[in-house]
């Protein structure tokens, strides 16, 4: 498999999976770029040339099999696997992460849960109990963890991150507002509303502007 | 100003005014394409690329005033006034966003919170009185409201998104895990840790395979 494929067609990719698996779950057997780009706000050139990175699934004028399509991008993304994670910071912001319904369905599992301050550690979470952060390291070692979720104040994200990256983490998921840095073999991505806001202004703005 | 500039130019911008902000408060005058694609892990041609839909900014040679180009970024963006939001939803996660500090200090301000739960509603969260979903429209129709966030499960969600764009809010902040539909003078952004996943275990997997 070509390794320069672009980071923004690995990024759509979990999407056209989602859409695929809902239309899976309707009955439907197979779809063109035409209406998948119409469901998903991407125009069907940009499909057709996404899937082309991995090689040919579509006949000429047939469409995709949604089966087919669906299950080589499971494999692509590794979605046919589980993916063990811990969460570090158990505050409000954690709790909803550990909570959250969507993990498990889809495979990624927190299976451990720390915390700096001593009275959340011991504490349950759910079915966790919260260890300390100074575990952390040993735990790592002990346990082949795929991800790590840092959900952390600003000032001790990067050090947490620094944590699971020296114990051998290659993915990130960090929810706390800093520009945070790894090495280039570990990926970290960004959860931040605030970013997501202010790239929304840009448009609200322009047609405030407009409708004066 | 040209009204063709792509998305994802959009989207890159609020992390440059971040990274410009934090540089401007540790007292930095001048900064170059280099050291801040370095910061952020993007090209320096990709940067000078951004910025040049918005005009020139940098002298040749001399590289950006960060002062001016945070300036500037924040104006393009509309990051110079307040954004009134309302919050739909007041479960863990929801109260984890009422909670959420990064908020206010960049001006966006949750000012209304609703929810579908008797029990919830005429509750506080924060200062805010939680108010019953069905008082929605009327709110909206009374004050002006930029951004509807969307905390609700999934099966809600879409019809919450329909009563927010129905009574004018132009942006959506959507926590739910569904493709969400909106008009095309509607922005939505969707803020969803399982696609963020997704995309980082296809790199996950290519650094095991190969490890192997």
């Amino acid at each position: 498999m070509p390794l320069e494929i672009p980071d923004v067609v690995i990024d759509r990719l979990p999407v056209y999976v989602r859409a695929l698996a809902s239309m899976e779950r309707q009955g439907r057997e197979v779809v063109n770029s035409q209406e998948l780009g119409e469901r998903l706000g991407v125009t069907p050139a940009q499909i057709r040339k996404d899937l082309s990175y991995f090689g040919r699934f579509g006949k000429q004028g047939r469409g995709y099999s949604v089966k087919r399509l669906l299950e080589e991008l499971r494999q692509i993304l590794g979605l046919t696997r589980e993916w063990s994670m811990v969460l570090v910071g158990v505050g409000q912001l954690g709790r909803a992460i550990v909570s959250y319904a969507g993990f498990a369905p889809q495979g990624f599992r927190i299976e451990e849960v720390f915390d700096i301050d001593p009275s959340i550690v011991g504490t349950k979470v759910d079915e966790l109990v919260v260890k300390s952060v100074d575990a952390l390291p040993e735990v790592l070692r002990k346990r082949k963890v795929d991800i790590g979720i840092v959900a952390v104040p600003a000032e001790t994200a990067q050090r947490v991150i620094d944590t699971l990256v020296a114990n051998g983490v290659k993915a990130i998921l960090n929810y706390a507002p800093i520009a945070a840095h790894a090495p280039p073999d570990v990926r970290i991505k960004d959860i931040d509303p605030v970013l997501a806001l202010q790239s929304m202004t840009y448009y609200v703005k322009s047609q405030d502007a407009r409708a004066k």
